[in-house]
C-alpha cells in the first residue's frame, strides 16, 4: 500500500523563499492579512486533511467505482466519499478562496493551489467532485445575475451544493460549435433544456444535496456554431425562493462511463429532459461565460497531474531504498544485505530525479501562476492586474499540457522502479499511471493546448506576452549574469530563449503562408515552451539555494535542490535540442501521407 | 469495438521484397521447400484465426479476468479461451515451428514470428498461453535428457499440454541469485521441490489437461547466488511410463495477481510443496539452460508490443477518418459535412504516422532477427551460422525494450487520438496501452536489457558485434551512396553510425575507471541504437520502393512506404541528438543526488 507525507517543505520553500507570497500579499489589501504564519498554519491543515481523510479512500475508490442506480438515477460514490465529504465542508475547506460576501474566507488562491496538489496527491477522483464545483462557483460569480450569485454561491462556497461543467456530447468534444442541446425560453423567463451529455465529471452523486450544472446549449434563434451557444444553471432540484429544496429538475444520470482510470468519480451521461434552468451571462455568448470555468479547470488539470507525479515519487524513492536488487556497478553498497537497495543503480536514480523534478518545477509553475491569478484579481495597480492576467494566460496552456505530460512521463517511471510490483494493483504505482492518463486529454486535449498556446496566446498578438516572459528571463539574466556559480543555472535559459524568439517569428511567418505549419509544429512548440518556463523556475530555486548555502545555512535541502536543478538541465531541459528541431521540420512530412495513411 | 485486419501486404513486403526470405530459406536445407506461396498461404491462414477467434475474446477477456477456485487450486480463463485454445491446437498452430521429430511441422521461426504478430495483435493475454509453452519447448529441447524430450515435447508441440518459467519469487525477480526454492536429491533420480514463486504467467488454467513447469530451484549443496542455481522440470499433472496422466503434484495456484492489464492471462502465485521433478540440464547450471527460454521470451514480448502498436494503430486510423471535429487550419476539406474529419489536422497525422513507423519498423526488425535465428539454427555454413548467432543476441536486448518502449509511445499516441473517447473501456483503445505496460517490464526489465546491451553485447567484446552490424550500414551507404534518391535516407545512419562508434569508445573508457559510467549511459545507448538499427531497415524499405517506383509499379504502397520512411527520420529519428547528449553527460549529474533523494 502506498503512503503520502505532505511535501510542506517543498511548498514553503517556493511560497516563502522563492515567490515571497506574503510579501505579495502586502500590496493586495484584500490579502494584506495572509502572512507566513496563517499560510503555514493552513496548507498544514489542509496536508493533514489530504493524507489523513482522502488517501486512506483512494485505493478502495478505484476497486470500487460509482454505481447507478438506473430506476432511480442516483448515484453512490465509493465507501467512504460521502463521509470524507462531509468533514471537508465541516473543516470549510471549500471556502477557502470564496469571497466573504457568499460566506467566503477570501483567501488567496494561491493557498487553494496547495491544498488541492494535496487533495489530487492524495485521491484526484474524490477530489473532483468539490473541484469542479470551484469551477462553477467561479463561473457563477463571474457571470451570474445577482439572484443566481444569492440563490447558488452561498451553497456552493459551504460545499453543501457541488457544481458542474455539462459540455460535451456524443457527437462534440474539441468543436463545440457543433453542440444540439436546446433551451427554449419560458414566459417566466426561464429556459427549458433538452439534450444529451456525455463525459461529465462528478455529474451525478450522493454527497451534496443539490447539484448546480453549468449547461451549454442552443436558443431557438441561435446562429450556427460557437457563436450561437448559451450557458444556462440547471439545479438538480430546483430551488424555492425561501432557498429550499423543491421538484426535482428532470437533468438525470443516464448511464456511467467505465473509464480506465479515476473510478471513484462519477463520470455520467447527462439526459435532460426539458428541465428548467437560468441564463448564467448573456445570449449567444456562452462560451465566453464557460472560459472562466474553463480557464480554472485547466489549471486543476495541470495541478491534477502535480499531485501524482509527487505522490508517486514519494512511494518510488522508499521503494528505492527498501527493496534489494542485485549489486552496485561500481562495488558492493550493503555489505550486511545480500544485495544493495536499488537506489545504487543510475537508471533507478534518473527515474526517480526525473519525477522529482517534474513534481518540483510543476509547483513552482502552479504557485507562481497562481500568484499571479491573485494579482489579476487583487492587485490595486490597474496595470499590474493586466499583466498578470495575460501572463496567466499565456501559462495556462503550458500548466495544463506541459505538467500532465510531464505527469505521464514521472508517474511511469515511478511505476517502473517498481519493476513487477509497479503492475500490480495492490502496490498503487499503475493506478497513479491510470489516473494521470485522462488529465492529457481533458479540458482541452494537449494538442488543443499547444494550438492555444501557438495560435492564440503567441503568435495572434506577435508574441508580445511571450516577450514580457522573456523580460523575466533578462531580469534574471542581468542580476545573474555576472556570478559564475549561477551561469550553469543561466546559460541554458538565456539560449533558449533567444532560439525560442526566434522560432516564433519562424513558425509565425510560415503558418501566415499556411496554417497548417503552426498546427504541425504547435506540440513541440509547447514543449520547449515549458522547459523555458520550469529552466527559469529551476534557475530561481537554484539562486535561493546558493545564495542560503553561500551564508552558512548547512540544511541540506538547499543542496538537494541544487542537485535537483543540475539534474533537470541536464537530462531533461536537453530535449529542447530534437524538439526544435521537429518543429522546424515544418508541415509538409505530416501532411503528405495521403498514400501511408490510405 | 476495436477492429483488426492481419497486415498481410506489409508483412509479405518485408518477408518477400526486403528480406527475400524464400531465397534464404533454399540455402538451408531443412527449410528448402519454404517457398512464397507456403509462406504467404501460412500467414494468411494465420491471420484469419487471429482475427476470427482470438480477437473477438479480447475485450471480454480483459473485462472478466481469470477466476481462482481456492479450493481445488483450480484456474478458469475468461469464458471462450479454452474454445479458442483447442481450435488453436485443432489447427495445428503449436508445431509450427517445432521439430518435425516431435511432431511438429518443420517450418522457419520466421513464420512462427508472423503467427505471433497477429495473435498479440488479436489478444496478447491468450497468446501467453502457448507463448509461454513454446518457450518451455525450446528450453527442453536445447537441454533436456531424451526421457524428457520423449516425454513432453511431443505434447508440449500439439498443444495438449502448456508450458510455463517459473522464476521469480517475493524478495528476487532481476536478481535471480537470491532465490531460494529448494529441490532435494531423490534416491530414484528425481527431485523434490519446495519454494513459492510469483508472477508466473499463464501459471494455471483451464486450457490444457496439464502444465510442465519449469522451475528454477537450488541443490542443498549448491554455491550462493547465480552459481548455484538449477532448472527442473515439475508436471502439474505426473506422467507414468506410458504417457499418461498419474498424481497431481504438490504444484498449486496459490492466488491470482490483480493487474493494471493482461487481465486475461492467469499470473499465478505458486506454492511448490515437495512436488516432483527431475533436471533440465546440468546441476547448478539452470540459468544458462532458462536463457534459451529467456532469450526467445524476450524476442516474443517485442513482438507482443508490435502486435498492440499495429492494431491501435489501425483502430486510431478508423476513428481519425470518421470522427469529425472543428476544421482544417488550412481551410475546409469536407464541406459536405458539418467539421472535417479528425484527419486533417497535422498533429493526429503526427501521432497516426508515430504509430505506423513504429509498426512497420518493429515488423521489419522482427523479420530481420528471426531470419537470424533460423540461419542460426538451419543454416549449412558454420560461420553464416555462428554471425547470425551473435547478431540475434546483440539485437535480442533491442526487440524487447526498444520496441516495447516504441509500443509505449504508439499506443498511447493512438489512444490520444481518440480524444476523451480513448478513456473510455469499451472503444479498446486503453486497454492497448494498459496491456503493453507490461512488456517494458518482465522478462527483464527494460533498463536490464540496456545494461545487457551496452555491458555484456557491446563493450566485453569492445564493439566487435556492433561493428558487424555496422559492416551491413556500410554495405548500404557502398551500395547507394551515389544514388541521390537515396541520400535522405542513407546520410542520416552513416552519420549516426559513425556517432554511435565514437559514444561506444567514449563510454567503454569511462566505464572501465567507473562501471557507473555504463549504467548511467544504458539506456539513452540503446535508444540510439534501436534508431541505427530502424534507420538502416526504413532505408533498406525505401530502398525497395523507389525501385519499384523507378520500374514504373503504381501501386499507392510504395509511395506510402516512402512517406512512412520520410516521416521517421524527420521525426522520430531526430531523438538521437538528445538521446546521444545524454548518454554523453555521465554518472555524476545522477549519483551526485544523494541529498535531492534524502
Amino acid at each position: 500500500m502506498p503512503s503520502y507525507t505532505p511535501p510542506l517543505r517543498d511548498m514553503q520553500f517556493v511560497l516563502h523563499e522563492v515567490f515571497h507570497v506574503a510579501d505579495e500579499f502586502k500590496a493586495m489589501p484584500k490579502h494584506a492579512e495572509t502572512d507566513v504564519d496563517t499560510i503555514n498554519a493552513v496548507i498544514e491543515e489542509a496536508g493533514k486533511f489530504a493524507s489523513e481523510v482522502t488517501f486512506p479512500l483512494n485505493i478502495s475508490g478505484d476497486e470500487e467505482g460509482c454505481t447507478l442506480d438506473k430506476s432511480t438515477h442516483e448515484v453512490t460514490a465509493p465507501k467512504g466519499f460521502k463521509e470524507a465529504y462531509a468533514q471537508f465542508v465541516e473543516g470549510g475547506w471549500p471556502a477557502l478562496s470564496c469571497d466573504p460576501a457568499f460566506g467566503g474566507q477570501g483567501l488567496p488562491y494561491v493557498l487553494n493551489q496547495c491544498l488541492y496538489e494535496m487533495l489530487n496527491s492524495a485521491n484526484q477522483a474524490w477530489t473532483m467532485y468539490p473541484g469542479l464545483s470551484h469551477g462553477a462557483y467561479e463561473a457563477l460569480q463571474a457571470h451570474g445575475t445577482d439572484d443566481q450569485k444569492k440563490t447558488y454561491l452561498p451553497k456552493l462556497t459551504s460545499g453543501e451544493w457541488t457544481g458542474t461543467m455539462c459540455l460535451t456530447e456524443p457527437h462534440c468534444g474539441t468543436d463545440l460549435g457543433m453542440l444540439r442541446t436546446k433551451a427554449e425560453p419560458q414566459a417566466d423567463g426561464t429556459y427549458k433544456i433538452t439534450g444529451n451529455k456525455i463525459f461529465i465529471s462528478a455529474g451525478e452523486h450522493d454527497m451534496a444535496e443539490n447539484i448546480i450544472h453549468l449547461v451549454l446549449a442552443r436558443l431557438p434563434d441561435a446562429p450556427k456554431g460557437s457563436k450561437g451557444i448559451s450557458l444556462f444553471a440547471v439545479p438538480k432540484f430546483n430551488v424555492k425562493a425561501d432557498g429550499s429544496l423543491g421538484d426535482r429538475n428532470p437533468i438525470f444520470c443516464a448511464g456511467l462511463e467505465h473509464k480506465m482510470g479515476i473510478h471513484g468519480n462519477a463520470t455520467a451521461q447527462i439526459a435532460i429532459d426539458g428541465a428548467i434552468g437560468t441564463m448564467v451571462g448573456e445570449p449567444n455568448k456562452g462560451l465566453a461565460a464557460m472560459f472562466v470555468m474553463m480557464n480554472a479547470a485547466r489549471l486543476g488539470v495541470g495541478n491534477q497531474s502535480l499531485g501524482l507525479t509527487e505522490v508517486a515519487y514519494q512511494n518510488a524513492l522508499a521503494y528505492a531504498k527498501d527493496r534489494i536488487q542485485m549489486r552496485s556497478l561500481s562495488g558492493v553498497k550493503a555489505k550486511d544485505k545480500d544485495a544493495d537497495p536499488i537506489i545504487v543503480h543510475p537508471d533507478v536514480r534518473k527515474m526517480l530525479m526525473t519525477a522529482k523534478a517534474y513534481a518540483e518545477g510543476g509547483r513552482a509553475l502552479q504557485v507562481f501562476c497562481t500568484l499571479l491569478l491573485d494579482k489579476e484579481h487583487h492587485h490595486p495597480d490597474a496595470k499590474v492586474r493586466k499583466e498578470s492576467g495575460e501572463l496567466v494566460a499565456l501559462l495556462t496552456p503550458i500548466v495544463k499540457a506541459f505538467i500532465t505530460d510531464n505527469g505521464h512521463i514521472s508517474t511511469n517511471a515511478c511505476m517502473q522502479v517498481f519493476g513487477g510490483h509497479g503492475f500490480i494493483k495492490e502496490w498503487g504505482m499503475e493506478q497513479y499511471v491510470r489516473d494521470n492518463r485522462i488529465n492529457m486529454i481533458y479540458e482541452g486535449t494537449n494538442t488543443v493546448q499547444s494550438l492555444d498556446l501557438l495560435g492564440r496566446k503567441v503568435l495572434s498578438n506577435n508574441g508580445a506576452t511571450l516577450k514580457k516572459f522573456g523580460k523575466l528571463i533578462g531580469a534574471l539574466v542581468a542580476e545573474e549574469g555576472v556570478n559564475e556559480k549561477m551561469s550553469e543555472f543561466i546559460t541554458p535559459i538565456a539560449v533558449l530563449g533567444e532560439q525560442l524568439t526566434k522560432l516564433t517569428t519562424e513558425v509565425g511567418f510560415k503558418g501566415f503562408q499556411n496554417p497548417d505549419e503552426v498546427g504541425a509544429a504547435a506540440v513541440d512548440y509547447l514543449r520547449v515552451a515549458g522547459h523555458l518556463v520550469f529552466g527559469y523556475l529551476f534557475a530561481r530555486m537554484a539562486q535561493v539555494a546558493l545564495r542560503e548555502i553561500a551564508a552558512g545555512n548547512t540544511d541540506p535541502f538547499y543542496v538537494g535542490k541544487l542537485q535537483t536543478a543540475r539534474f533537470y538541465f541536464a537530462k531533461l531541459f536537453t530535449e529542447t535540442a530534437t524538439l526544435m528541431r521537429n518543429a522546424r521540420t515544418g508541415s509538409k512530412v505530416l501532411m503528405d501521407t495521403d498514400a501511408a495513411l490510405a
